[in-house]
């Protein structure tokens, strides 16, 4: 789970500065939908490799408003049940990043209360940004198998 | 080919309530463009492993307004000659089902003039759903490779 | 590095003209994050088989106001440092190719610069398009392995 945060020259540029800061801007992401694979255990970040083709769920926003605050995150429910897969979500708004991250959370224990499963553990991570001229938040759920 | 809807807690949840009433929710979908491999056959929908990464071209459309009604659908073109790829079109908006089937087909119908190729069969299907609160409909075609 | 355009019958049988004019009408093409692994090298544009799933950066912007001008364009900065990845950035908006094509350009200039790395080649490709009722402009990075 990683986040991070960018003004830029542009607005992918910014985007692409909050992969960089993030630890995932020098490898190709793909947008996934938002499962966790049963069998995943959470690692430290890592240098995933230039040549990658890495699937992520990701909340992103951009904003070109100076001063506006802008937050993304992430949150990862984990089921009782180790055969079934987890559920990630994702969420970006205005606002700091207290009531996002609250939000996420929400999000996925709704996931997992319509599905009828319990949860073992619920994880979350989200990053909160100031815009100086044109900047982006990007906080994301990335699988990596070795 | 699948089609689903729900109301959600949230528009990533009311999607996701989509991807599970198609059955198709508890698997990572990574969206394509919209071209059908040469080969392929119609299965009926089955359980996805959890811990894939699958291909899907689809359509989606939520909305926050209750009591609107929407649809989405998606249409196959295949065409005369086996060794050339089929067609997929996907479209979603407001309205009845049929006018959202009519259009989704009328595209793929297009889709194949264009290329000059003559089609086979075309086969859709589309969805339509009135909001509650928040809603959103799916539908889509999966390719899934045994 | 591919470009095409085209009107159609809607927005999507405009972006799928303008995949078939770019030569990537007849696979599937997955959007990636715009990274360029190290180790590849420029080859002229192959007919690629319509069963991949085929991996592209892309720009892309469809309008439906007649003659409307519309371009796109994609730029890839390649580092001077050879075990380091490349970057690619994307730009689409109203105006002429050669403002578009500039734009992009300084996007990978300034996305280069943010990493602190040298460039040791520019290149880029964009095009332009006359809106005749619904039409769309494309401008790709796809990544082919052999």
């Amino acid at each position: 789970m990683v986040s991070g945060a960018s003004d830029g020259f542009t607005p992918l540029n910014a985007f692409d500065g909050a992969l960089l800061q993030a630890g995932i801007g020098n490898t190709n992401i793909v947008k996934m939908s938002s499962i966790l694979p049963p069998g995943c255990r959470q690692i430290s970040p890592i240098a995933l490799p230039p040549e990658a083709l890495v699937p992520a769920a990701y909340a992103t926003l951009i904003s070109d408003v100076p001063g506006e605050i802008i937050s993304a995150g992430v949150a990862v429910a984990l089921p009782e049940d180790q055969n079934q897969n987890g559920l990630i979500m994702e969420f970006s708004a205005k606002g700091e990043r207290r009531k996002i991250e609250e939000m996420v959370r929400n999000m996925a224990v709704e996931g997992m209360k319509f599905r009828g499963w319990k949860i073992k553990d619920l994880k979350s991570i989200a990053i909160r940004y100031r815009i100086k001229r044109i900047g982006a938040v990007l906080a994301a759920v990335v699988l990596w198998g070795q």
